[in-house]
């Protein structure tokens, strides 16, 4: 066993179209509603894990920054103990991260981390799981993660069953699937978020009056933007992305207190999507938890759009993305 | 009757705390829900009608400008119609109109201009009648305008009945009840809505998938907001009526298609007022169907707010209001 001691993984960030808001199980991170994503390529995370009796305490180190307490360092060690429990070994464990994408910013950088400590943890403790299991394990530590183990066009199904063996994400179509598609990501704010994603989701599962009707209304969000993508409508699955994102912000509105991401630029953005589309310059907006619009192009139409996004006073960075790979391992570690 | 066949109205604008967005019948303006709004000082309607058999078709001129057709049109001859069909009268009529206000920025110029349009029609045709006539009467000009012929917290209660004559504004308390009271109007921007409130309301009401979720909880609000009124709890008050504003919000940006009027400048405000409070200067914004910001908030803080709000750039225009006086008639006519 001792040659898997050592192991890196690389995962891609995972951006939903029909979005992920709530959990029914805070623990096992269940979700109260199925979602879908497109897996990225470009934006992701690498991470090094080590088991090594000679480390006396888990040790952390994210983007250079050593954490050594926190939320941040409490998620890695209770992903390094979900491994350590499969693969029942007791040793302590250095883990080097490094985030392609601005940590905490809505750029889905904690979906690309968890999953790449998932996979790299399970590598090194010598699990051999497959990618339904690596799903699992993956969602445990950050729940949007158990897409990112997987390319392309994903599902993360909720699953019914109370200890969550039959929540995990599955693949719809592969990477290569449907290489017009692109998502270009605009950046209109660096500064990390105040609310971070798991507080808000409580926070509104608990107090948002709207919830029961985003319940009620999510799954045939995912029907149709599933017929959309089969049929490769790209006016449908974006006319679809748009409508759940704004459901999304507008159940956050209404959130007690009120969780309110957007910033100025990203009202500005919005409007000047929706009058590209009046112009018949046909793009879509998405947005997570954070600032930043995320635009729904084809690719004939990318470079129209970034000409457009050039011109704007609030943006500050632009990167176009395609549909991209699942998790893999590398041999060059981080240390 | 001759006597009465030329009268001049004034009304104030009606801001509500707890919204009214939907109607359950289009042709009599009843709404799917009771809602609450203060009367304010200051910002209002004149309106003189005049019934003379030497029109020969009826005559509009809002600020200076002359309707000949169109929805603004339309609705005046249909509230003439309506005050010509109780007195039995069939001369045409001539109305000049002005708004102390914008017309169509989400400053309720509507319900302002509907509400002295009624009172000015109803006296000069001759009809003498009591609030509740009044404000069935104008209800069927514009929904909101009914709040508009009294003074002070008013509620616009929904009533049952489906020829409305159970749905009508009910003073609460008067204009004096609360001197402390202030409301900052923040012009953000004058240009005029794209879509106005009647259409937005239908759409939603048809398309929203919140809605049912607003219609299941806005009573609560208004019981609540009630009571804070009641016990002149300020905190209370600000906070149901500023997640009530985001609830009306939430559920434009949910319709299909979705209804934006917030600006980039709408969201500064939004986090300046949170971060006010957070810093302990007591503010609740609220919104109506368009992107100005409304700050609710004590005296004793009005001219701390107006100095911060005199150092942003997106700030137009500041008013500050209070609690203003029901619909008056007034000697001196506009022609």
């Amino acid at each position: 066993m001792k040659k898997h001691l050592k192991a890196t993984a690389h995962a891609n960030i995972s951006m939903a179209l029909v979005k992920y808001w709530g959990k029914r199980d805070e623990t096992l991170i269940l979700p109260q509603n199925s979602n879908l994503a497109i897996t990225w390529d470009q934006y992701g995370s690498t991470t090094t894990v080590e088991f090594n009796s000679s480390y006396k305490r888990d040790i952390f180190t994210l983007d250079g920054q050593e954490f050594k307490e926190g939320e941040e360092y409490d998620r890695v060690i209770g992903q390094l103990n979900l491994a350590r429990k499969l693969a029942k070994i007791k040793l302590k464990a250095k883990v080097v991260s490094q985030n392609e994408v601005e940590t905490q910013a809505g750029l889905a950088s904690s979906a690309s981390g968890a999953a790449a400590l998932a996979a790299a943890s399970a590598k090194a403790a010598g699990l051999n799981l497959n990618s339904k299991q690596l799903s699992i394990l993956s969602r445990q530590g950050s729940g949007s993660s158990c897409r990112s183990i997987l390319g392309g066009f994903v599902e993360w199904q909720k699953g019914s069953k109370a200890d969550g063996s039959d929540s995990y994400a599955v693949q719809l179509y592969d990477e290569n699937y449907w290489p017009q598609l692109c998502m270009l990501t605009v950046v209109v704010s660096t500064k990390k978020k105040e609310l971070k994603t798991r507080a808000g989701m409580k926070q509104t599962v608990a107090t948002c009056p709207f919830y029961p009707c985003w319940l009620a209304t999510v799954e045939q969000d995912l029907k149709e933007i599933k017929q959309a993508i089969k049929a490769k409508n790209f006016t449908k699955m974006g006319e679809i992305s748009e409508h759940n994102a704004l459901k999304l912000h507008a159940l956050m509105l209404t959130t007690k207190p009120s969780i309110i991401y957007w910033l100025p630029e990203t009202v500005e953005l919005i409007h000047q999507v929706q009058n590209w589309r009046d112009e018949g310059l046909e793009a879509y907006f998405t947005i997570d938890a954070g600032p930043q619009i995320k635009i729904l192009a084809l690719e004939k139409n990318v470079s129209k759009i970034k000409q457009r996004l050039n011109k704007l006073q609030g943006v500050k960075k632009v990167v176009t993305l395609k549909p991209g790979k699942g998790v893999e391992y590398l041999s060059r570690h981080l240390f």
